[in-house]
């Protein structure tokens, strides 16, 4: 702890090491040579390397995991001081941006010498939530540059690691969970009606800043009158008043690791139908509480929270069928596999970091959705939020 | 204006007209039967979509811009509400996830009826900068779906449109590069000795929220004993004494549309060399900006802050070769095409929003990197960030 309750920042070498290991035990059952990565939380998992950097699309990033050793970086030469900060000891850099050849011939190269210059399979991440981040005409021109060389889907590996934190990853994303509970425990005596939808946000921002917070990267929701009807959006100009009912929900950071979850406020009085459709959605987060245990599935967890919504609106539209899903796996992205849906049969297991995201659609136009993170223990799920109050909280 | 000296968010449905049909008489040109578009910069470019949902990597958003007419949307249900306020009429919806068919087939029957059932070109945008955002397995599935159809490279049809700003689009990040030009200003008043990285990062962003930035999506730098070394990394928690200089380099948003510059400083004195690469490194900006004249080149502003700082440092390693250019185009992205580079032609004109990010290397590990916006106009550039100060500025 750098602080007292603070987690450390960053992770010590044996944690990545353990992940490399694990990586190229699947690697070897799916007869990889090695494995291609490009996006940011997989370069991140690997490596530690951890920068904002990659808001600027001008440059890819490689890094290749061997059947053995260490991961090999191929990034550009503006990234070699923080990636040398990092366990990896292999960085080969190339000055870019320098749309000739960029990286392509570096990479090649570094491919060839990990998967030797016969035949051999590469992975890469092509399943689903993943993408190549490199520009499509380079990825064609490496093919070419590879003969021999099959690319093959590697997401499993990818998700199967990713899915289960180490207690590290726990900690950090549980550290953030405990300073947004604050925030909006909070808000009630922050917030007042006759403030603007753009105003809450920034005034939530600056909390959640004050309070420890590394960066508040995601923040939707809004006010409407008798409820909200999107939670997607970003705020507005219009002030909330009476009878208005807001949705804030958040992902904020610590250390690269992600909260998401949402709070619901009335501001001076709210319809019945509004109080009903929040105790309902409680009462399914309740549910997907109780159905939260190591060797269930997602499925269930779907299942269990969608049972509530039902029986409360029997003839009402699922929101799952606007959202897709009650919640979905997390931690160095905001949204992450697997999914609590009908069809998702993952099996839960102790590590496993979720959010439980149930909605429903009350009346025309008008939505409820709530949301808490959680961890799956041995013993039965750890929430990493504090519970949202079981009455709608008002703001006066 | 909706506050006074604050500009309207959105943009009216005029600009999206004129955008689009911009782009279908450069695909007129290239023959294309449609351009299809998968991420955030580029769907919002002709639609006005903005949401922070991006952020989940889980769901694929496509718009498929036809020879004529609006563009259509092929979107998971969840941004249906969202983009039905934009000027789209044709939103195609699926619920999402579904990784069995996640959007693919909405999206080929759009495709085979923009583009007729028998053989045409499909625009995508390949090229340098750009990515797919979809699982490369389901792009497989779609060009399988597709027989006659050809995908071909539109990034120059982007890049173009995309290069040369609107007024609206210039006063957005006018508005936001005033706003940040306040904050740093303001830093000699609110920083101190004694600080952490980690709290003045978090000073700075709680100050830009306080004067009306909506997010400071992007901050980095750091500070360094006679100087800092990299320019790209998150902030520890080393408390800054005497001799520190400071960096901050920070990427904040209005409505959607970034900053980007940086301002150095130093605690309580520097060094005389730091004082000399600050004013080497400024004198580079004044030239930089003497030459960022309409029909010069990003070639021609690249040589002109080269030959600054080439001279004062002879024999000194260039930290354009670390960064790799001397500054880049700005807007809806970070950074955007194109790059001040000894290579990049591209011929600078009216409404093209520019960094100018002259660096060098001063000392072995030491750097330092100014940064300023502006845009091309007629008569010459005009600055969108108020000028750094001459001398290095001292926080005591």
């Amino acid at each position: 702890m750098a602080e007292a309750g603070i987690p450390e920042r960053g992770f010590p070498e044996a944690e990545f090491q353990v992940r490399t290991s694990r990586a190229q035990a699947l690697m070897a059952e799916q007869g990889l040579a090695a494995l291609l990565l490009t996006t940011e939380p997989e370069v991140r998992y690997f490596t530690g390397y951890l920068t904002q950097f990659w808001q600027s699309p001008t440059r890819p990033w490689f890094l290749v995991l061997p059947a053995s050793g260490k991961p090999i970086a191929v990034i550009p030469t503006i990234g070699a001081e923080c990636m040398g900060r990092t366990w990896v000891e292999d960085i080969r850099t190339w000055s870019s941006p320098n749309p000739d050849d960029e990286g392509l011939s570096l990479l090649a190269d570094c491919l060839r010498e990990v998967a030797g210059e016969g035949s051999a399979r590469i992975g890469l991440p092509m399943g689903p939530e993943t993408h190549l981040r490199m520009p499509l005409a380079d990825y064609a021109r490496l093919l070419e540059s590879l003969p021999g060389k099959e690319m093959t889907d590697a997401s499993a590996i990818v998700r199967a690691l990713r899915m289960v934190k180490s207690e590290r990853e726990i900690a950090k994303i549980a550290h953030v969970c405990g300073l947004v509970s604050g925030v909006f425990e909070s808000l009630p005596d922050i917030l007042s009606p006759g403030m603007s939808e753009v105003e809450i946000f920034r005034t939530f921002k600056r909390e959640c800043l004050a309070r420890g917070v590394d960066d508040v990267s995601y923040l939707v929701g809004g006010a409407g009158q008798g409820g909200y009807g999107d939670i997607i959006s970003p705020p507005g100009e219009r002030k909330v008043g009476a009878g208005d009912i807001l949705i804030l929900d958040t992902g904020c950071l610590f250390d690269g690791y992600f909260c998401d979850f949402d709070r619901n406020y009335a501001f001076l009085e709210a319809a019945p139908e509004v109080e009903r459709a929040y105790e309902v959605v409680f009462e399914a987060t309740e549910a997907g509480l109780a159905a939260a245990k190591a060797g269930a599935t997602c499925r269930d967890l779907f299942q269990a929270m969608n049972g509530v919504m039902e029986s409360a609106y029997p003839s009402g539209e699922g929101e799952g069928n606007q959202v897709g899903r009650l919640g979905h796996g997390l931690g160095m992205q905001l949204t992450e596999w697997p999914s609590n849906t009908a069809w998702d049969e993952t099996e839960l297991k102790p590590g496993m970091v979720m959010t439980l995201e149930p909605g429903l659609t009350f009346a025309p136009g008008k939505v409820m959705v709530h949301e808490e993170n959680l961890v799956i223990r041995e013993e039965g799920p750890q929430l990493l939020t504090r519970r949202a109050p079981p009455r709608l909280p008002v703001i006066s």
